[in-house]
């Protein structure tokens, strides 16, 4: 072990490994002007208005999987909190804690992968942090990124859902479960390992083709942990609302089903990086649906269900067979750690 | 061992435990209208003008000491960093990364101190963050805070120091390295345990008695990881000045003072948390002491030295002894998990 590639307690200490670590990784990859300033904090210029603020930690497990890796999921998971309120994702804030041993060359495609991301995106890594604690203490890397952004004036917070009413339409934007499952397979050296990557992607572009007529789009949230059945839960108890969706409408890559089979999981339950839930109005879900469609990230998208009067707070499945279930929020932990 | 007294990875599952937990601890101790909301986002109003973004993570070890606790210190380190910038510290995110088996009861303590410490502060916590790691993955607790705040138009971001120049004085508010040997204190189980509290406390309020002649004001920094020193080394380096301060103008606590001995340690590079220097121009020394003096923050407030032409990128001290020495920023790490 080359003791000089790899991370010492001394690069959190603050003195003068911190800022060599500061500058050859985090300034060299993050690469712009408010970062070079090298405060403790970053200046933004606002026009008024409102901002919309938003905080995750990562700690999934293991920190490389198929389709990405801890820091492109920080980047994607905090742009996508963000756009789905209705805001325009413009800067992130990046806190690392890392294990004493870790590998210089790991953090470096970690912070690769977060400055491309953050690029893809359009948006700024503009304030960080850098703690590290002993061996043994932290497992390789956490990562927090908080976010901010701007909310245009013609949009709601999509995230309060107020408008919600009967007869409006469910979309998602295309199979769900991928993360859970790419997770799991890295995990367990599955055989279908190589077959299925994380669907982690920023749904900022995605999001910003249909919300030009906010009128029409009630409530939008990406379905992470709890998937998106929890999403749904949430929503129908929150808004004392019922929520019918059809099994075969739902999206899910025969891959994931079959893992789910052998595994005991279920797709609606599994946690998504790239998928959000919409509830529109139902004159304008076709409308909404074919503009999805022509987005890469969107191609998958469906109408899954739709908002009832009948059975309030509750989440039916009309199965494919023909049968109906009650979808209740995730009780226990599938698969910890997945975010 | 009754495990609804501790925390579950279900606790970070994203469904029903996590919602309860947020409900009974987050939502009820944080409690404003922001948090009500349960959106994965927060909306601020901006006014217009300039923001002041910031974040760090605590993973300070033991998670109490006398003189706080990882929440206190997680709200006002970051309060702090963006009141040195000139801002007027609003909004803070907080993300949680909590071991496997924590005791609920403690995460409570934290929680409350939190938000007791946010109204001390003048600042709302709006959004968060919880992921729950197998028992051995993590020390306890980790703790993220993100912060905004408002940065009045007549104020600079006092980070930079761009007009700092010769014949400016140097202020500290008070004795350094009280948090450091609180923290060493509570890990070793030393005599002089009950005796020294750490500084930790949030400094926007004496931050705001002095900025109203901002032209008076060149830079501010807390001195937190690295101390005092590593701060000036950095300010001497970057502006390319040099940089005398006097040792025996420099309040150290008798305690401290005699640990620092017993240990090996220089207080010039431990941590505090309650701590700015300040430079200032010489003219308007005295009187930007006076008003320090005169809050509870800033009694034992001191003019320590002051930025010269010789010896650019240099910090001298001058010994109480009447010898000089030139000091260097931190290179090691004195000790590990400070903050």
């Amino acid at each position: 072990m080359q003791s000089k590639n790899r991370i010492l307690l001394s690069h959190g200490s603050g003195g003068k490994l911190s800022h060599e670590l500061i500058q050859n990784l985090f300034v060299k990859y993050f690469n712009n002007d408010y970062l070079d300033a090298q405060t403790d904090s970053s200046l933004i210029k606002t026009t008024g208005g409102e901002i919309s603020f938003t905080t995750d930690s990562y700690v999934v497990d293991p920190i490389f999987f198929q389709g990405g890796n801890i820091g492109k999921l920080a980047v994607c998971g905090t742009v996508n909190d963000l756009a789905v309120s209705g805001a325009i994702p413009k800067y992130l804030s990046c806190a690392f804690i890392i294990e004493e041993g870790f590998e210089i060359e790991q953090l470096e495609i970690i912070v690769k992968s977060m400055a491309g991301e953050a690029r893809n995106a359009g948006v700024k890594i503009i304030t960080g942090d850098t703690k590290v604690v002993n061996r043994g203490k932290c497992d390789k890397v956490f990562i927090n990124t908080a976010g901010i952004g701007e909310l245009p004036s013609l949009h709601r917070h999509f995230g309060f859902g107020n408008t919600i009413k009967p007869g409006d339409k469910i979309i998602v934007n295309g199979n769900i479960g991928d993360h859970g499952i790419a997770i799991l397979a890295a995990r367990e050296a599955l055989s279908f390992k190589s077959d299925i990557a994380s669907d982690c992607a920023p749904l900022n572009d995605l999001i910003s083709k249909i919300v030009g007529n906010p009128a029409s789009i009630r409530f939008m949230r990406d379905a992470t942990r709890g998937g998106l059945a929890t999403v749904l839960c949430e929503l129908a108890e929150s808004k004392n609302l019922g929520i019918e969706i059809q099994e075969d409408k739902i999206p899910v890559n025969e891959i994931v089903a079959g893992a789910c089979e052998i595994f005991g999981f279920d797709p609606l339950y599994l946690a998504n990086e790239g998928k959000i839930v919409l509830i529109v109005d139902g004159n304008d879900a076709s409308n909404i649906l074919e503009t999805m469609k022509k987005h890469p990230l969107g191609k998958q998208s469906s109408i899954i269900g739709t908002i009832v009067e009948t059975n309030p707070k509750k989440v039916l499945l009309e199965t494919s067979v023909g049968g109906r279930r009650i979808l209740d929020m995730l009780a226990g932990e599938m698969l910890p750690r997945i975010c």
